[in-house]
């Protein structure tokens, strides 16, 4: 598993690997990388490189090469938090949404989030494995190389239990890595309408036990928000979920301060995503916590929603990571450079941290930051080229997908200067 | 100059024909489309489509298929406000404003449009070229099969003559079709400092005459802006370029309300682009006039500012089309997505004012709409296939890029379906 690769004459290599108090993230030139059976062994001035490979007996030019002349490379982007297995969309809904429509007319069009819950059940394995497939080719097209995928379209034992078979067949089928979550506390399903507590309970005791024995997913979340789960019912459902290992993370803070990123502290979670109403107490307590602060301010941008207050999290000592929240309800968007130029534009973030965000931060985010997320050596031969001299172009360039070539393991897996080689 | 190509299957041809009083854009589904020798000839029901073939002693199979089951067909895309042409970058200038720096200091770091202008005037017509043809790549495989191109980075006769020659050649060479505009009047340069109207006496006598006899430009276009030139330099430069056969164009109202909407009514401008600050009286104008109004507001987004007023220009019974403003200052980007999504959260446009905004509406803003920005027979063959089931996922996706196949004059010179085929 993993491939050899040397990448040589880079512009710019950018490491992200962590540094205690630099803003920089990293970033050399006139360096080599080397990667052998998919991990780095080498990086470093190119002198170096070669000497060091000379010194077990190898040379530069024994290894597959890719030239990076003019680029600059970066570690693979991690998306920590997508909803990436689901059926159907929601287009309807979001014309309707724009035009000033409540959520509660949408919800009498048959829309929200219960009408994906309806196509999600309603869809065969096969249906849900080939539509996962084509998503990841296309995260893999925006630089991707791990991504996060929560289920929460089931809202029942049987699909959430095959959105999480999905999401770990696609890991196995694709090269991009998916990290699954279980996301069975999403909302409220029809059968449970207005008795939310009792759903809780049936999925403590009917759901969850099995997706821990079966390894089904890494991580346990609930959407905390008024009208859906209480911090109660949060602390209930995370606490029987870190009983049996999981991993914890939260929807936090979304529509109103609930106290989603105080739970988040409290129950050590990996995560409190989203925030866009955290309070200041909440603030500290995640940078007190070391919980990673997860925002997603495509989906702000999207429901037209305040942004979360990032730099009151940097600047508290907080750590960021930028995700997609990847979804067919507020957000169908798997575009990292829109998520970009929205952390520099709407969030007010640097290009440094913009980048950090979506690398070291975002697996810190996954609890994956000592295997990817950062280019050293021992670390997973994960990274991008982009077709731009520095990472800074990453906001510059608005929007726009600059990502020209992605290595996962040591292999080239997506390559756009060769139509002719891999697809992505 | 042109192919041959059916196109069959299609979810929905999106033809965008003007119609009167219909918001929608002209869907037609289980139909057919023919190009001939680069125009389109038979548009509609499969059915009646094969009948007129046959009538002619051809068949469907007899043509070059493209089959779009699944996908929505529309006009190609048209930018029709860019500044294509320019050498260097200015990512530190970015980082700085986005940090909050002020113009002032900006300038003083060696920012501004006078550093693209040096690096401008010191590049080789083949390094402007090959930076062109780039770029011209970037938005071919976004769905742009014309675009608008400015000069203006030149401010001297001889690099303002040279990026025209440089926009018309590349309109030969690469299947993106390239409008030119002379932009000598994008700023006032360090050799007339303080001399705006001395330099647009230059510009009238010096360059502009050249520039209609040699048939460079179709437009002529002027930054009116406090500070730059005043609605008199900017009439007055106008009036010359009409009475040279231009047609007319305004950077008008962006920083302030100085009537530039007004100005581009008065003199009969083709469009009046920006309009960030247009006044009422500007709005009536431009509708009564039948100007139209060219949004940009990926450049509002990248600056922080308001965006224009767009839904009060269509409610007054104006045109509005939206460009990126591609140029390396405040947009750097060749985006339609961003722009997509921006047409709907920030301007508040239907996903059938965004389609229509990008395509006919756009074409009427270069003068061209007799012949492209709609799929009806007698058209310029040019249209994209989206990997979508409908226009309307456009903005939904937020961010993406869902073109798949780009067909210039029945040309498929774009195919992501294919990798080993046209690349793009």
């Amino acid at each position: 598993m993993g491939a050899d690769l040397i990448i040589e004459n880079a512009a710019e290599i950018v490491t992200c690997a962590p540094r205690a108090g630099e803003a920089r993230p990293g970033v050399l030139t006139g360096a080599s990388l080397v990667i052998e059976q998919g991990r780095i062994t080498h990086l470093g001035p190119a002198e170096r490189v070669a000497a060091e490979l000379a010194a077990k007996g190898r040379t530069p030019a024994s290894f597959p090469r890719l030239d990076a002349a003019g680029k600059a490379v970066l570690p693979g982007f991690i998306d920590a938090h997508t909803h990436l297995v689901f059926a159907g969309d929601r287009v309807d809904e979001f014309s309707r949404r724009l035009a000033g429509e409540g959520y509660l007319e949408i919800l009498r069009h048959g829309g929200g989030i219960l009408s994906t819950v309806r196509a999600t059940r309603r869809a065969s394995r096969e249906e849900l494995l080939r539509l996962g497939r084509k998503r990841l080719d296309a995260m893999l097209a925006h630089g991707v190389t791990t991504v996060e995928a929560k289920s929460g379209y089931g809202l029942d034992r049987d699909t959430e239990i095959r959105q999480l078979e999905v999401a770990c067949e696609l890991g196995c089928l694709h090269p991009v890595e998916v990290v699954p979550t279980f996301l069975g506390a999403h909302a409220v399903p029809e059968e449970y309408r207005g008795r939310p507590s009792a759903y809780i309970d049936f999925l403590i005791a009917a759901v969850l036990p099995e997706v821990a024995a079966r390894g089904l997913a890494r991580f346990c979340d609930v959407f905390c928000e008024t009208g859906v789960f209480s911090p109660a019912e949060a602390r209930r459902l995370l606490r029987a979920a870190a009983d049996l290992g999981l991993g914890l993370k939260i929807h936090a803070d979304e529509m109103s301060p609930l106290g989603g990123a105080e739970l988040a502290a409290e129950l050590g979670a990996v995560s409190a995503d989203h925030l866009l109403h955290v309070s200041p107490a909440g603030i500290a307590a995640l940078a007190r916590a070391g919980v990673v602060a997860v925002l997603l301010p495509m989906t702000a941008f999207s429901l037209r929603e305040p942004y979360a207050p990032a730099r009151a999290i940097l600047e508290a000592g907080g750590t960021v990571a930028l995700a997609t929240d990847f979804n067919p309800g507020s957000c169908y968007s798997e575009s990292i450079p829109l998520l970009s130029a929205l952390g520099a534009v709407a969030l007010g973030l640097s290009a440094e941290e913009i980048v950090a965000a979506l690398t070291i931060h975002a697996a810190a985010a996954l609890g994956i930051a000592g295997t990817v997320g950062s280019l050293e050596v021992g670390k997973q031969g994960d990274l991008v080229v982009l077709d731009a001299p520095s990472y800074r172009h990453l906001p510059y360039r608005l929007g726009v997908n600059l990502v020209e070539t992605v290595v996962k393991r040591g292999e080239i897996v997506c390559d756009k200067r060769n139509p002719g080689g891999t697809a992505c």
